[in-house]
């Protein structure tokens, strides 16, 4: 035999760091965000789909979260122009083709420019358990407004987005906080705007409080932190003093907290946040007094909520000091809770916490969290909180790599994925949803029969199909159906059509008999019984609400 | 002063060839695409959204319908390997993909698999206008159904969605056709098998009969043919007598239609479609022929419809004559075409139309082309034929490259952008969606209130938004609201908050007021109306519904 010369044949694979959605993986996804969408919009945010290639040159050479050059994005140079050609790539996020868009745009966009964005983003970074390089971000970005109303729109539209997609409230909070604070904190401690290194690193150990614990975080802020792989990360290498007060700000909460179980409510004289003593009258320190404990007697366990705002906020003031930055941040948290609070978005929904800062450098003033407080069970069996699932936070800068002129933003990018796996825990998705109802073939020269009664079912609305195989081996069909999750099969045989007759097989019924060992109490249910032709769609629909 | 020594700023525009999607361009192509969705869920297709990186190798290093080396698409070396990185690339359509994903998953995966799948593509070609290099393709397919009847199924899927999307019936016809039957000509006239790129040649001439009309083709089926620029396309070289053959299949069909204008209706003694003589005992010619003239008298003209069908079948019989192939493929349509027919897709929806053949090498059967024949303006004024607006078929052996084994598949690909722009054309998208309500902002220390007006809007389902930019200036509020296309303003300043009432302005009413010279009809309908602020919702909604 001559030798075969064939080309080798490709492999069919996704690249490494991919993968394929299937059936309700997208049908799912796509419900969800369309539930979000519907809030943004009725909110006044319009939707955008930037292109989801860009110039190198527009996306800037490095990505927000990582210190490498453009290794974290797919890039190629066009073709067409040889060596002079443009590099292109694809975007990583949606918010750096949100700065490009705008500043290409500006004049013809309102502004304040309110829109909400959903796609995939790429990122050219090695792949992991879960971890792919391409998954869906879903943003909602005001880019225009100064103020932190508009801060304060995108929490509320944050609620109302989770609880529109079903998470019920009790089963979220959203943390909120100003970078603002943590500047003044620092400039106490006497890292001031002239050391960016330092700050940048001991952002990062703060954001990582979560994974680390205070104990890690300690470490990272002063000379560094050997992990449990014997790797060292080197700190920020403050003083003891330093790191002291760093700690103090972000233990704010929890050392409030504390304060509260011991009894000891603290005032701090001339500061009052509306989200307090809303419908009170604060004439002096004893009525302020008086309301602080109040709190304490209520029932619903949110006048206790909002007493650990209140000690935060007094803790925080004492830590910034004379701090302008420090204060300013505060004075703008306090703003927000303030205006969240009258549109009923209180302290059950929206809490201040000092650990929130969001890894970004580019967050220059309020930033917020949103987490899942139910508790799932974790790959060893162990249950833990679901945790994050949204973050974002003002940026006053990106556009001004553009333009040279500052614009204000802010936003909140929700992680889909996890969004749609904390669904999924809380059986909030579709169970399983049903496959359609399949026609089997029995006369493959009567296939337009089959198609006719198919297309009865589908004019009643429910979904069904033809087997389209090779009818030969009758078993295969039915086999077909099981792996299509099919609730019915309908079978007409030359026989049945002569009687003007069809079969109609409950497969779910069939299912749960073949399961069970004592026949006996199901034997006045039949799994397949003969119904005249012109009752096909009746049954149908009867077996499918459970009803035959 | 110091020169300024800054990097340039990067240019803020969209890569050549590529543009962004705002608002409704957004959300109405979002609103058909889930109508289509929906119809072809019913029909029993699973969602599938594949990865839009692919391996180069996988995607194959042709574009389908292209005869250049892998320009055609965005391909980039994976970096992290060195020089012996693999070569991943954009997706440029959605069947390749197909492709390798069933060669992938073809073990859990259910046979027949039938999927559908909505996403970008992209294309590395000289963008023009109109022309993008990424844009929209949704696809339906059925792998492993070697029957016409799924060919059948995927056309009277498309004539469901088309009309589901908002095109009426009478609008858009289904023109199919089969390979085969060319093969079959092709075959006659001595163009064998043996000769692939004339055979090519050929198909890619007929393919441009629409805009070339039938004396260009003609030219590019013999020497070739000279456009109006001066360019030469060198043709097929067919003799005038393989020409003759070539052009008697490709306007049978007008053929037929001037036969039966003439009176002459021919019959092809033993060939019979149940399409044409359904509910007809056929016993002799002579029954035959009363049928086929009482066709003539049906008012609807889906008589004369269902003639012309047959004349056609009836000269191709002739064109192919003993050619087996020839005759397979005149079957096949045949047996789609009744199969159509019993379900009700009759020839008001589906025609026989020997000029469809599709341009893509692939095909290997059935092919299909949805037209939509209502008449629209072009650039230059003059009325046409609005055209193709989805196309697809029958190949057998895209599976193959991966598994070695023949996989038969067929499917359709609808022209999202076309779709929609004929939905536009049509008035059948939502007209300009109405921009949200803006609360416009007197005293910016009274946000709270100003939000706590938008939250009840928003419970109401209005959408609504709180003016975020600087409030100093009034006037550009309203010029805020007016781009935003709002109906309506909410005015509240110190005053209106003292005596409890706020100011509700209809834009919508306002605009006409200022078109119209003569106030007088409208004076009676003052544009801003003063109502307390508990009405504030209930006049808003009045002002919608156009009850104010």
């Amino acid at each position: 035999m001559a030798k075969d010369k064939k080309q080798p044949r490709p492999k069919a694979v996704t690249p490494k760091g991919f993968r394929d959605y299937f059936g309700t993986e997208v049908t799912e996804r796509a419900a969800m965000l369309s539930k979000i969408a519907a809030i943004y919009h009725a909110y006044g945010f319009d939707a955008l789909e930037s292109s989801a290639v860009e110039t190198v040159e527009a996306l800037g050479k490095f990505l927000p979260d990582v210190d490498r050059p453009n290794e974290g994005v797919f890039a190629w140079q066009e073709a067409d122009e040889g060596d002079r050609g443009e590099w292109l790539a694809l975007r990583y996020d949606l918010t750096a083709p949100l700065a490009r868009v705008y500043a290409q745009h500006r004049n013809d966009l309102p502004a304040p420019y309110r829109r909400y964005a959903m796609g995939p983003v790429w990122r050219n970074e090695k792949p992991g358990p879960g971890r792919f390089r391409q998954f869906y971000q879903c943003d909602a970005d005001t880019v225009g407004a100064a103020t932190v109303a508009a801060d304060a729109e995108i929490c509320a539209m944050l609620a109302d987005a989770l609880e529109a997609v079903g998470i019920p409230r009790g089963d979220y909070v959203i943390r909120i906080n100003n970078r603002k604070v943590l500047n003044g904190v620092l400039e106490v401690a006497g890292v001031g705007e002239d050391s960016p290194e330092i700050r940048g690193v001991v952002l990062r150990a703060i954001d990582k409080i979560d994974r680390l614990g205070a104990e890690g975080v300690r470490h990272l802020l002063g000379r560094g932190r050997r992990d449990e792989s014997g790797d060292f990360t080197s700190g920020a290498d403050l003083s003891e003093e330093q790191i002291g007060i760093v700690m103090s700000f972000l233990t704010a909460r929890d050392d409030a907290k504390a304060d509260i179980e011991a009894g000891q409510i603290k005032m701090m004289p001339g500061f009052f946040t509306r989200s307090i003593f809303d419908g009170l009258e604060v004439t002096d320190a004893r009525s302020v007094s008086d309301r602080l404990h109040s709190l304490l007697d209520d029932e619903t366990g949110i006048g206790r909520q909002r007493l650990v705002n209140y000690a935060t906020f007094t803790r925080l003031k004492n830590i910034v000091g004379a701090s302008k930055q420090g204060n300013e941040g505060i004075d703008e948290v306090a703003e927000m809770a303030d205006l969240l609070a009258i549109q009923g978005y209180g302290h059950d929904r929206i809490i201040l916490d000092p650990s929130v800062v969001r890894g970004l450098g580019y967050y220059t003033g309020p930033v917020f969290e949103a987490e899942l407080t139910f508790e799932i069970t974790d790959d060893k069996g162990r249950p833990r909180q679901f945790g994050s699932v949204a973050g974002g936070g003002r940026y006053d800068d990106l556009v001004k790599r553009f333009t040279g002129q500052a614009v204000p933003a802010t936003g909140i990018s929700i992680g889909v994925d996890r969004l749609l796996a904390a669904l999924t825990a809380k059986g909030r998705t579709a169970a399983a949803a049903p496959g359609p109802v399949v026609v089997t073939v029995m006369d493959r020269d009567r296939m337009a029969d089959y198609q006719a009664m198919v297309a009865e079912l589908r004019q009643a609305g429910i979904r069904a199909e033809v087997y389209l195989g090779n009818p030969k081996n009758f078993g295969n069909q039915l086999k077909y159906a099981d792996k299509r999750g099919s609730p019915v099969a309908i079978i007409e045989g030359g026989e049945e059509k002569a009687r003007g007759v069809v079969q109609v097989k409950d497969l779910v019924l069939g299912a749960k008999i073949a399961e069970n060992a004592t026949l006996e109490e199901w034997k006045e249910r039949p799994s397949q019984v003969e119904v005249p032709r012109g009752e096909l769609v009746a049954r149908v629909r009867a077996i499918l609400d459970g009803e035959a």
